[in-house]
């Protein structure tokens, strides 16, 4: 379902009309950005998915009630700490830093959304937060968005950002996106922060019926480490600049914009993976042949998330007996006798039997590539599904061991 | 409820009377012990528990059709290969093991059972095994059990023995087992191989649900890297050798006999645990407070297994935001704001608030010993649970990227 018009394009939370952003060092971090603003000129609506933790972050927690006017003007996110396990001075400091925001650009705070990352249970040092917004709203820049992503960042190794174009009614429409990941990184909301504006107009509540399905498939559909995070967190806002009518439901204008949001998610989501943490590869799980599409996606995630499959990932070792063994145990119904596994299309199983070293070095020799497929056939049905996901290294251990000293 | 007759006593599987064993080289592994026989001298009662993954070894398969008959004469168990995702032809070759040995000892096939463990998807050398067999029934003896404990060894790091004896009737019992773990362990059946072996009488019924309790809190208790292995086996049998009178359900004596046989089993479970793969460190993870004790299981699995709470403790780390966030994805309902941690009983987490860096600091000091206690008070009700775990270093990654090669 490829649309001609829909274009890849440079740029990311700032390629869409009437949208600047910043990132400047506050004094959360050592000496990186750690606190981004993203700015509409024109309000906007907004549609958001949060994490299904039960432990929530204070910001996400705010996000949730205010998602329901579903109006944006503006958000700004910190890096360095998650304000997570906070209590009340939590909650506290998350209005602080909405009301700041919303004090600056004249717009009422339920505009103002508000998200941070990092290591939870400490305090924000909320005052250098508070000293940094200012600093950051006089940078606002429509070429901000290189900074903003990088200010979100954690144990990131480089910015994730994706932006598209396509013709809506002869107007140029544009939706550009940032996110940040690498660590708790799990399909049940796998993106720890991602923030998208689009000069569409959009209604609120078409938006939140477009965004849902569109994270399914993409940052719901990656795996790093199965931990799941209590700060994930997924805002999309239109602004309606970019001068073409409001999208209506049902309409093929707007076939086109959910294939270019997902064409965005997707594209974030893989930077996700492939920059997990440690990661030296990016690996594809397809199943297919179950009996249902969750079924597909459990025995994907089952696989995907295995320390011994990622481990022999990492290895570059074809050892499918490990994959038998995370299928196995994966909770989902199929005969052993009729499994086939292919990696990057080399059959090593077949009907649930190897067919021998000399196929399992030939698929090894693929493993060495920095991206491969692996495919799982139940041969039980007629589900399918995919999970991308990382290898797991020792510099995974490393990075984690000593994250916070 | 200690009983203050068993005593903890040197040996494993030969510790009780009229049991031999055996381990030896055949040439499966390069230059390590890598088969092992177990042989009653006297007709026994046999109960086992067998793996729950969809993909069992043909070993497996084996001993769960002839353990319905409860009868034991001997068994014969290999390191090396799993004879796993083998098809019919894994299926021959375990029968091939099992016939070899009926014929050696002069006993029905049904009574010997057949345990593999090791690599999966390559075809037993099973002319090696067969050269093997009567080479290891030439040296069985009342003092073998160490080498076989040594024989079924894949990656552990020592050989896993535990025993007991007491009285029963003026007679003194006793029951010796070994178990071989280290890598694919996880709460649901972590033990890939275990065989104890008790001079006690009782008979094949009550026997098997004695073991099933016994299994559920030691070996189901454990876990290292959550991977389901596709071997599991435990089995436990009971030749009377004592020459005390066959035991009855309801009885002081039952009881007794399964105090003795927890103590053995968690002996086992407990060496598993701490040898788990790269393992530097043995925590126990304890949650009450739990609605029920399903959910008290269900969220210490989650911290137990969750790769960033386990790099937090091989990094000594007391980085409780990482256990707040397993437990809230454990799909386990609570209440944040309630939530009590502690680490060998200093309390870092009040009411799901931090309680500042110093404590983090003193529990980081009691995370350098090898073995330490974390405890999740959740205040929702009355369940309770623990599991023993291991920390996840970069030695588990270097082992499972090499393992085969």
């Amino acid at each position: 379902m490829k649309h001609p018009t829909i274009r890849d394009i440079p740029g990311g939370i700032t390629a869409a009309k009437a949208i600047r952003a910043s990132g400047v060092f506050c004094g959360i971090k050592k000496a990186k950005l750690d606190l981004a603003l993203v700015v509409s000129d024109r309000p906007a609506t907004v549609a958001g998915v949060t994490t299904v933790n039960r432990v929530k972050a204070a910001p996400v927690l705010l996000c949730e009630r205010q998602l329901k006017a579903g109006r944006f003007s503006a958000a700004v996110a910190n890096s360095g700490n998650a304000n997570a396990c906070t209590g009340p001075q939590g909650a506290r400091d998350a209005e602080a830093m909405r009301d700041r925001l919303a004090r600056l650009i004249g717009r009422p705070a339920s505009e103002v959304f508000v998200a941070s990352t990092g290591v939870i249970g400490r305090r924000l040092p909320i005052s250098k937060v508070l000293t940094g917004i200012p600093e950051a709203f006089r940078v606002l820049s429509p070429k901000g968005g290189k900074a903003s992503a990088q200010a979100i960042m954690t144990t990131d190794t480089y910015p994730k950002e994706a932006a598209v174009s396509f013709e809506l009614e002869g107007k140029r429409v544009v939706i550009g996106g940032m996110a940040k990941g690498s660590g708790m990184i799990a399909p049940n909301l796998a993106t720890m922060l991602c923030f998208v504006g689009t000069d569409a107009a959009v209604p609120a509540a078409l938006l939140r019926r477009t965004l849902r399905p569109a994270v399914r498939h993409t940052f719901n559909a990656i795996t790093v480490d199965g931990c799941m995070s209590t700060n994930d967190t997924v805002l999309l806002f239109a602004n309606g600049g970019a001068g073409a009518p409001p999208l209506r439901a049902g309409t093929s204008n707007l076939a086109v914009f959910e294939e270019a949001l997902h064409r965005v998610l997707s594209g974030l989501a893989r930077l996700i993976a492939k920059d997990g943490e440690g990661a030296t590869k990016l690996i594809r799980v397809a199943v297919r042949g179950s009996r249902t599409a969750n079924d597909a996606r459990l025995a994907a995630t089952a696989v995907a998330n295995s320390p011994l499959v990622k481990t022999a990932f990492f290895g570059e070792d074809c050892n499918w007996g490990r994959i038998m063994a995370a299928l196995g145990g994966s909770g989902v119904r199929f005969d052993p006798a009729h499994v086939d596994i292919l990696l990057d299309g080399i059959a090593v199983v077949r009907r649930g039997i190897g067919l021998g070293e000399e196929k399992e070095r030939r698929a090894g020799v693929r493993m060495r590539r920095p991206e491969f497929t692996l495919t799982i056939d139940l041969h039980g049905g007629g589900g399918e599904a995919a999970i991308l996901t990382s290898d797991l290294s020792e510099e995974y251990v490393r990075i984690n061991a000593g994250y916070r000293s």
